[in-house]
């Protein structure tokens, strides 16, 4: 059966890496006899631009409708003094909230060819792979009620609310135990039990869940805590399982311990695997249309989605070993180039991927 | 006339490195000709072993009447299982909303004699010299309404509130511009105003406060690029204002990438400049008890009260000098040790900074 992806490049580098990992899906599609059809949307500025708002009505019809989603990278300079409500991000948690895309996995991983490029000392790197499961349709993201009001004295008062239900918690919970039995079975679930309610539920109900992945090794640390141990010791983790906001951050955080978010893929799922797969990085405007855009990452997504979404491993793990395969040949964009190696732009990056495969 | 300072050694390793600090005051004292009065107090586990409440009130009308608090560290496995009301941080937080002390001041410092400490890369870190100032009084810290509820569907619902009132930033705000004043005129101020309604808030009053100065550089950053730029080039940063909680995880991973958190002390003030000093990291009930405790960042908190509370200029920088001093001699404790140096228990460390002096 034909499977439908909607294709999201979005804003500054977005358009040109997405060209590159359609390149090379179509191959992986053309080797593994997989039969997709693509259909184009925008998001983001993209959005705005045509529509007049971040995420049209017609193109969420369309999101719902498909099977997957690739999104190239959303925002930029151009619609930053937009009104809040209306700037590209919005699109994108528009996106995230109706489509319930509540597992959001964002892996950290060093290559070893890329190990330079790490601000962290080699020791305290090599081998880094980590896998943030942050949860992406809750919390404070979402929390109502959110408001600004003036106070009787005349000043201004803003207020967020940060919500977790226990259905919530117990489904990413599962998705960061599931992952852990594919890797090294050990969650580490995050929060700041010592002065939220809200982490105290999550942590009641991750203990909950625990019960039913006894093969699973399960510890709690304060986001304080977990935010240090990412710089002391970041390989004591195999799978984070966190809240949406503390996933925000760590994540970053995490991937930036590579040195290369030039690489790193991601993947928002709902309960069924369906997914929009996306770079960690954003959409880069300084650089964008100057074929310098490394598109790696969104070739990443690719793979991801192959193997989440479409449960095509092979093709997924054939992916993943050509630009294992290109990183060995020496090739690199400038966001990863070190002394030794060949500098090239986005285009010859995602051909050299293509003739991998 | 006497100053009167209230002593809470706390839990764990806090009694012996608290010691050591008053060893150090009392000979600063001494030299500068300043007088002091210390009276004791017990905060945390230590609280809840003699009044059953991790702050008595005695103790918070006696940190009332003080013009200064030395705290050493709090909490401990003793006290883990305990209801979360009962807590030993719940004395902490009690302590810092009762006295007011909503400016938390602490620096990320790379002392170049401990340089190798890092786990970064030399070249990232040489020279690191960051002061966050997060605001601690406010936010989702203290935010009403908070609560676990059970839902008509029957499944527990937890939330909590961030608010932030106009007040509460200015007045952070300005003491972030002020300290950066006294250093390179940069502030940095991290927020999440492309999600929070408070971040909004929180931007906007930010910006009216940096009118008052126009000599000093502001830039607005996100916290999950704020969280990615510590790794990749912190020493972009001079002075980083922000909220409680963003503040909570992005001052404990700016202390790590310094690989020495026994070395920082910080300051809690009010409006008054009256404070609550203590070490930067926690109580360690691992090593309490046995002289491995490294004493630094707790006597370099008294310098921080010298010069913040007491305005003792003087004798603040020869405590900096005495500390910086006892490592160009190479003592070391054991969290700071490196091929080479000498290792010195926590009393031995605490003894040669009062020679130095
Ligand atoms: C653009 C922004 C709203 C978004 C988020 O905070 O979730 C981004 O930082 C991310 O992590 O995907
Ligand atoms: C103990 C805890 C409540 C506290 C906080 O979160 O503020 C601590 O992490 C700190 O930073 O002083």
């Amino acid at each position: 059966m034909k499977k439908k992806i909607l294709v999201m490049p979005g804003d500054g580098i977005g358009p040109e890496i997405t060209r590159e990992a359609v390149k090379v899906l179509e191959q992986a599609a053309q080797k593994f006899s997989l039969d997709f059809e693509l259909v184009d949307g925008e998001l983001g500025g993209a959005a705005i631009d045509k529509h007049g708002v971040p995420l049209a009505d017609t193109t969420l019809a369309l999101a719902r409708e498909v099977d997957a989603i690739l999104l190239g990278a959303v925002g930029g300079p151009k619609w930053d003094t937009l009104d809040p409500a209306i700037r590209p991000e919005r699109g994108l948690l528009k996106l995230r909230s109706e489509l319930g895309l509540f597992g959001n996995l964002r892996p950290a991983l060093l290559y070893p060819q890329l190990a330079e490029a790490s601000s962290l000392k080699p020791e305290v790197v090599s081998g880094l792979d980590i896998l943030i499961v942050r949860e992406l349709t809750g919390g404070i993201y979402f929390g109502t009620p959110r408001d600004t009001v003036i106070l009787d004295n005349g000043e201004r008062m803003a207020y967020d609310t940060l919500p977790y239900k226990e259905s919530e918690i117990r489904r990413i919970a599962k998705v960061g135990f599931d992952m852990a039995r594919l890797r090294n079975k050990k969650v580490c679930s995050v929060d700041k039990a010592n002065v939220l309610a809200s982490s105290r539920l999550w942590r009641e109900v991750v203990n909950e869940v625990a019960k039913d992945y006894p093969d699973v090794e399960l510890s709690h640390m304060y986001v304080d805590n977990a935010a240090m141990q990412l710089v002391m010791a970041p390989k004591q983790f195999d799978v984070i399982v966190t809240e949406n906001m503390f996933g925000d951050i760590l994540s970053d955080q995490a991937s930036m311990l590579t040195g290369s978010i030039g690489m790193l893929p991601s993947a928002s799922l709902d309960s069924n695997n369906k997914g929009m797969y996306e770079p960690s990085h954003g959409s880069a405007p300084d650089i964008a249309g100057q074929n310098l855009a490394n598109p790696l990452a969104t070739i990443l997504s690719v793979s991801m989605m192959l193997r989440y979404t479409f449960n095509q491993l092979a093709a997924a793990d054939a992916i993943e070993q050509a630009v294992s395969d290109v990183l060995d040949q020496g090739l690199r964009t400038g966001d990863i180039f070190s002394e030794g190696m060949r500098k090239v732009g986005t285009v010859e990056m995602g051909d050299a991927v293509v003739a991998a495969l």
